[in-house]
């Protein structure tokens, strides 16, 4: 291992989150939470200052190999979590840290689920960090370091794979950093236009901002105790259809930009994903229609849960924990679905699906022509082994870690579906479950040692389980 | 497909089955149950002459290649579940046609989950039937015909790869009509021992008879309704000795036979398989010895408990439903596990994540030490490429076929406890879940509809998924 690469990294990692902090702070001077922005300020500077002294040691060489780049994104994610509880705990508003550290990772790795009974109790300046980790968590704090300071050398790719989502990290251009770049202007676009949208829509400029913020991020905090339902009809119409384009492949808007127009609407996972966001909703719609007045109610209720959970957002207008269960069925499985990959989503992405689906036909049609040669194809292009085999990995360590979490939270004695449905909604990156940690519930009541390993999960899912699982090698921590 | 040759097997399928049914009848006459037993003679008189008729026409070739293999042995459990299934209705025990089928496909798939509140209403004959179709079912009916009748010429491996266990299913010895022999040889004298020391505990014949079925076949139909509970507890520690051996790697025991003792005992899958046991009901006695009045029958209790779920036989002493949730979800957990490959038992098998374990491992070396060539070992040999493939195929299918079916069983609008644990003790062979398909409970409650889903399920279960998706193919069904 490369340490004073990886110090150097992380080092960067707090000088960059010290100056996201400053937004926190200048909106707690905005709402006279001077105290508040105080604490904010004070956080930075430490932080800023730790990541100087961390630096002092210049890297001799900056070799990043593929365990550096996993473990180093591991390692700079626990840290600028553990970073971005202080705030929580220092301003009273989260007194004990474990919990504050829960709702920080749930923070930057975009899941949403809350320890917190009420939202409305926190400052301004602790609501608004609290979106905000969605946002620098949605994209990637590395990719964004990537995109604006051009320190790590060639072997950043390493750093993006391990950071970006979906079975295959593909380059939109042919330098990482130009790659940085542009993922980072698409996700500001959305971000900006969707402000302006939901302003239109008739939020406030804060309800706005932070609303976006867990929308473009697909993290799901909201700022009031009912998340969404409070919020006009043509409010949450605008969450849901930004909450769909934050879950396609941002491949798709850079063909759009490059006026590849056909190339952009011709990715099959982005049509998988259109088609179960419809047919869901249709089903779930149908199956909804006596609890509401209206059918367009029960859709716009239907479309905003369906697309909530398959990007992995986690708002919510309704409790869908008193649906039928057939719908709520069709939730838990969408929790498995997952958005697609190159977005800002989580869980476990449709191109690996689909990549799974093919594998068992293709073993299928080996047992009936044996002889037959045959290769997995996507988009035309062959899927190389190496993918194929990563995927198989993947779900093969997903299946080990839910059932190892499942086993440990049960310890607090909560019921199967609680715990089973809160594991899924933490691996997957989406907040609510079912049962206590419902819509309507949160995770305060889990013990300090299952919310410990349901951190473990959120970080293990957003990362893609690899750079989490990769740190707990004790072969990866030798010097070379 | 070579469809002479596929309706000639299926027609000895038949007939052996209507061979097996003289003996409900005698059963039937011996208590006096005249006009049950009369069912069975006639509902084997015309299973015959299906047969007879079905053979008519004979196989111009014997080829019979993986895919005809695999169909072949999939047609044949449903017309033999289909025969199976007609006393139950006929004799007016289960009039729903529907609902027989579940019983006789429970019953042969050795799952041994029930939709009769009440088994103590069944006549002799229909008990002795139910629980004797476990014993068919748990070594295999094609091993059977393989190991009597040397019908199905050099290809009848394909035929035992579709019926037997496990991820790389082995010949004990060169010829596979001489490993037949040897693993029925097997069977029945564990089949005959443990029904013996059965009746030295102190059981009736009919009963010992009857749960030694379901023991061996690891399936699990109790004649009372309380299933195991009301025995003594030296029966319930005997059958929990005969659950763990029947669980065990059928190659132990031919080792054993052939004095190569260290053969025996290194097998690392068996290691694991004990030490899983061990550790379970370890943990499971402390977590529930407030609920009994002393260790020994905690330990009792959570031993049976632990050894009737992980080799999927079903029985129960206890309500596990009423345990704390950490017993309960281990019981879960052990669900995915599944007994030993090789074995009768149901499942994953234990060698299945062994190979899962171990390719993650892989993949982790290969991140640290990327240019390292690492294969996958177990017991000394390399794990074929092959193999492995088979196993993520296997998980993959696995995954959407659980997904799947409980989506469609959701329908039906029970609990998500109920529904998740039903498909996956229906999926592995095991019997009773969790809710109201819990010990106490059963899947009368669910529609037709979801019975046919949990039919697919319980089959898919005991074949190990392919040979159930090949017949979904239509390329499997074209002629050549």
């Amino acid at each position: 291992m490369n340490f004073t690469m990886v110090a150097y990294i992380i080092g960067w990692i707090l000088q960059i989150e010290a100056a996201f902090m400053l937004l926190p702070t200048i909106v707690g001077f905005c709402y006279g939470e001077t105290e508040h922005a105080a604490v904010y300020i004070i956080t930075a500077l430490v932080s800023f200052a730790l990541g100087l002294v961390i630096k002092l040691k210049k890297p001799k060489t900056r070799d990043l190999y593929t365990r550096e780049g996993f473990a180093t994104v591991a390692i700079g994610w626990i840290a600028m979590s553990a970073v971005g509880a202080v705030p929580f705990t220092a301003t009273g508003d989260i007194p004990n840290y474990i919990d504050a550290l829960f709702e920080s990772v749930s923070g930057f790795t975009t899941t949403g689920g809350s320890i917190l009974p009420n939202v409305e109790t926190l400052s301004h300046a602790n609501l608004f960090w609290r979106s905000f980790s969605h946002w620098i968590g949605g994209m990637g704090v590395f990719v964004f370091i990537m995109a604006i300071f051009p320190i790590m050398g060639g072997y950043s790719i390493n750093l993006m794979r391990a950071e970006s989502t979906g079975p295959a990290v593909g380059k939109l251009v042919p330098r990482v950093q130009k790659t940085a770049k542009i993922l980072y202007a698409i996700y500001l676009g959305l971000t900006v236009i969707g402000c302006i949208v939901f302003m239109i829509c008739g939020m406030s400029f804060f309800d706005a901002a932070t609303t976006i913020f867990g929308t473009v991020g697909t993290g799901g905090y909201g700022i009031k105790a009912d998340s969404i339902t409070s919020y006009s009809a043509s409010v949450q119409w605008a969450i849901t259809i930004f909450m769909i384009l934050s879950g396609i492949n941002y491949s798709v808007y850079f063909c759009l930009l490059r006026r590849q127009f056909k190339d952009a609407f011709s990715i099959s996972e982005v049509k998988w994903y259109l088609g179960i966001i419809l047919v869901s909703t249709a089903i779930i719609t149908w199956n909804i229609h006596g609890f509401y007045s209206s059918v367009g109610e029960s859709a716009r209720h239907a479309a905003f849960q369906v697309s909530s959970i398959i990007t992995t957002t986690g708002f919510s207008t309704a409790d869908f924990d008193l649906w039928p269960s057939l719908s709520k069925t069709i939730l838990v499985i969408l929790m498995f679905c997952g958005a697609c990959s190159g977005s800002t989503g989580g869980g476990m992405k449709i191109s690996r699906w689909l990549i799974m689906g093919k594998t068992i036909f293709k073993e299928l049609s080996t047992m009936v022509h044996p002889r037959q040669v045959k290769k997995i194809h996507m988009d035309g292009h062959v899927v190389e082994h190496e993918t194929v085999r990563a995927t198989n990995v993947y779900l093969a360590s997903y299946f080990f870690i839910m059932l190892l979490s499942l086993l440990l939270i049960s310890i607090d004695n909560f019921d199967f579906t609680t715990n089973f449905t809160g594991v899924v909604a933490m691996l997957n990156n989406i907040g609510p479950g079912l049962g206590l940690v419902g819509p309507t519930g949160n995770f305060a009541g889990f013990s300090s040692f299952s919310k410990i390993v349901l951190i473990f999960d959120m970080l293990a899912g957003r990362l893609e389980l690899f750079p989490m699982l990769i740190i707990l090698k004790p072969a990866c921590w030798k010097k070379y």
